[in-house]
């Protein structure tokens, strides 16, 4: 393509596309830095490490503002192709939220979250929310100013602009009925779910230990088998699991233990799901706004397809038993190896505190909570010295559980010390979205999962990579849902595989 | 400090200072993305890593030629302090270098150099000097023309000023007569050396194999040992060792090979020697032009300094001998792990026709004969085709060897067809000044050698670190060696230690 001959708005788009293919790398470059910082980095260069960081950040901010940009988006006018429409599109929304926000606020929010995140370490080791209040009372204000400023800049309410950070086009208005389903249905679904697990046999644990070397083999041969390359791509071990590194070159990690073997794995395939998204955008489109994933809800519908549809289900234990029990020298016929057994124990049901450690059927009560307090913390309805009673209260509506010590309640999660507010919710509508995937799917591949059990992912993998990857932001997530499965993202699907795994009901 | 309420020009230093430091910052991150390309970046990220590498070499490039520059750099007025002058200095040294070539010939001259390697890596591998030859013509004119521009901007020479951007202030002026010097006295001292090693019993071989993980364990041990600071540093493997990393993140590399024990280890010294250097740089100065290593020169001389004079020495081995021995399982009293065979080992004179194959005494004739040939070439007083014949002939004067095959001679090194024109030289330079420097540090420092014989290594590097490491480039090259050692920069006690060393004499 070549608009050198062209009109003005057509060079006012290939100036665009250059400044953006800039942004692109500086993020790329970002990308290899975080991921290092977290995998390689020694720890005297942290300080140094963070300036780094900054200065790209800002970088990249002084290119996104730069005074001539307004002008440029607005004359700007891509080829009739509905990518480089889409392009030109996601160009104006990142501009829009970069410029809503002064540097001097901008600074202030990031120095108001670096301090709160170090507080918050403390506060939440000794449990003392009460010290960690001032420094969260700061990071809430900085944050519900960005708010009120991108709110009035893209014509949204203050916590839809939060969202919008996320995931493009997501809004409360969209999210409040879902959620209020989910916390209508949830205690009674987990509670029938509680009771068909007595039906059951008691999952055999499994004896280690399990040396970490097979645990990474295993690793790796399930990440190839799901469909990761590795010529651009790696695994690496990080206190956190991750998935992050920069265009072809997307870096997973994740932690092993030799006493178990089961959590580094479904960690791996959580991640891979978010890798195949990553290796699956188009790369027609890299380092353009366009050519990014749609968001953080679809971003966590295709790890969690990954894990739960996929690697949590009982033809993948089929596939899978095998290996684990090959991998770590189980005897054969042992029944702790079978896959009946395996897929008890990926799918035991066991309400607790701990919003990581929660199983799949707990885990959106501990969304809704954080969703219900951070929408109203953002409005102004509710204060914060009110959090810890209000979150314990919503905890034992939900969960039937008392909290005993804020450690274990409203100081567990790091989202809202550091300033990621808005963000919760991407994860039960990634859930959500991954089962109606899961479901569209089989429906188009009649014998997906019996190739799954057969180790054969490449139907699954063939089906997503034109619906959802190659699309990249080329639509909403709303879009991209209904052009995949022929409906608008609903939580019929989602509700049906908890019933069908966890109730035995369909 | 803080220049806010001073005069213009006091403001001006200071906004050159924060840009310097933003250029400083994105050389870090250059070359944490430079370490990860040649360590773990996986095979398909290269075109993408190229694309993120070359766009922050552009912006820190567009910082440096900013229009605003020259008149800051004209108008600014440091601290009186002896590192703020000399930091100005660097930023007009690091401006004029950059802005004397004009942005289009840099892009030329990159991409002529990009196809020239590839061309080069396939010529190499079939000896065939004519088929790289049209590449090699393109890449040395754009050099050409690079030099002349600089030499018109700096008052310089076009080969002064090509050496100027490895170490600056060393002239062609200063290298010749040294050069010629050892020119002269390097057959006679080669067939000497030769002679001497006749009359000493054959180094006994060591047998293997050399597991990989007891090498790594005692590199990170002899690091240590040497001084590396491993919570600021680390030790990777990768095809070519090297040290790169970013402040307060020295990262080294190396190779092993399972049927050698010592190159790595002396692959290890040499790159901490570098490291050290690195790790030794003013904290108050980071990221300022003055606070980066001197040039070419002196780095090597520290690489030098830790493999050739302290690490290939005979008490070295004293404290080195057990250790290799423990590591490897050799058997107590087999005289093939005595410091003394070891010392045989790693000073054995072997002339051969690869540069970084050679010993430390054939070594410098390869640097003679490629200096000798690229400021012929510069100069235009030689032209390409005329290179092998003209090589081969000068390897055959300096070393007696007929070069049977190009690749043995002069395609060999990537330096030039990567544009690296005018890096040679410091490699003998940095020889020589590392020869300086122990001879003066054993003079202020009466028990050096056999504190080193104990494994205490501390008193070399509290000589160093003041008088190399914490000079940064606050002084020309001359000048530190002149502090330190009290003379200039001079052959004697290169030569003596090569006598010494090799000859059995003094």
């Amino acid at each position: 393509m070549n608009f050198q001959s062209g009109t003005t708005s057509q060079q006012a788009y290939e100036t665009l596309r250059r400044r953006f293919a800039r942004m692109g790398q500086i993020r790329n470059a970002l990308g290899i830095l975080g991921w290092d910082k977290d995998t390689m980095m020694p720890a005297g260069a942290s300080d140094s490490r963070a300036e780094s960081i900054a200065t790209l950040a800002v970088l990249s901010h002084e290119l996104m503002t730069a005074p001539d940009m307004a002008d440029l988006l607005e004359r700007a006018q891509p080829p009739e192709d509905a990518m480089a429409q889409a392009n030109l599109h996601e160009m104006r929304r990142q501009h829009a939220h970069a410029a809503a926000v002064p540097a001097d606020l901008v600074e202030a929010a990031s120095r108001a979250a670096s301090r709160c995140e170090m507080a918050w370490r403390t506060a939440r080791q000794n449990s003392d929310f009460a010290s960690l209040l001032p420094e969260l009372e700061t990071v809430l204000s900085r944050t519900r100013e960005i708010a009120a400023a991108k709110a009035e800049a893209l014509g949204l309410s203050p916590y839809d602009a939060l969202l919008d950070q996320y995931d493009a086009g997501t809004r409360q208005a969209d999210i409040d009925p879902v959620f209020t389903e989910l916390a209508h249905e949830l205690p009674d679904l987990i509670a029938t779910a509680l009771e068909h697990q007595k039906s059951l046999p008691a999952p055999l644990p499994l004896t280690g230990p399990f040396p970490v070397a097979a645990q990474e083999n295993l690793g790796r041969e399930t990440m190839r088998a799901l469909g990761f390359d590795m010529q651009r791509g790696r695994l690496d071990v990080s206190l956190h699991p991750f998935c992050g590194g920069a265009e072809d070159d997307v870096r997973i990690t994740t932690r092993y233990e030799e006493d178990d073997c089961i959590n580094a794995l479904m960690g791996i395939v959580h991640e891979t799901g978010h890798a195949l998204y990553e290796q699956g955008l188009p790369t027609a489109w890299r380092a353009q706004p366009v050519g990014g994933a749609r968001g953080m809800s679809l971003h966590e519908s295709q790890s969690l397809l990954m894990e739960m549809q996929v690697c949590r289900s009982r033809p993948f234990m089929e596939w899978m038993a095998p290996r684990l029990r090959a991998a770590f020298g189980g005897a054969s016929g042992d029944p702790a190896w079978s896959a009946d057994n395996l897929h008890r124990l990926v799918t035991r049901v066991r309400p607790g505190f701990i919003r990581v450690d929660a199983d799949e059927i707990t885990y959106p009560a501990h969304i809704l909570v954080r969703y219900e307090m951070e929408t109203a913390l953002v409005a102004g309805r509710m204060k914060l010295r009110d959090l810890p009673e209000a979150f314990n209260a919503r905890i034992h509506d939900l969960l039937g559980l008392k909290v005993p010590e804020d450690r274990l309640g409203c100081l567990q999660d790091i989202h809202w010390p550091s300033g990621s507010w808005g963000y919760f919710p991407t994860y039960t509508l990634g859930a959500i979205i991954a089962a109606q995937l899961r479901e569209a799917a089989e429906r188009d591949t009649p014998n997906l999962m019996s190739a799954i059990a057969g180790g054969d992912f490449a139907p699954l993998l063939g089906w997503l990579r034109p619906r959802i990857h190659a699309r990249a932001s080329g639509a909403s997530t709303p879009q991209i849902v209904r052009d995949a499965t022929g409906a608008a993202p609903n939580t019929g699907p989602y509700l049906r595989h908890l019933r069908q795994r966890y109730c035995g009901q369909g």
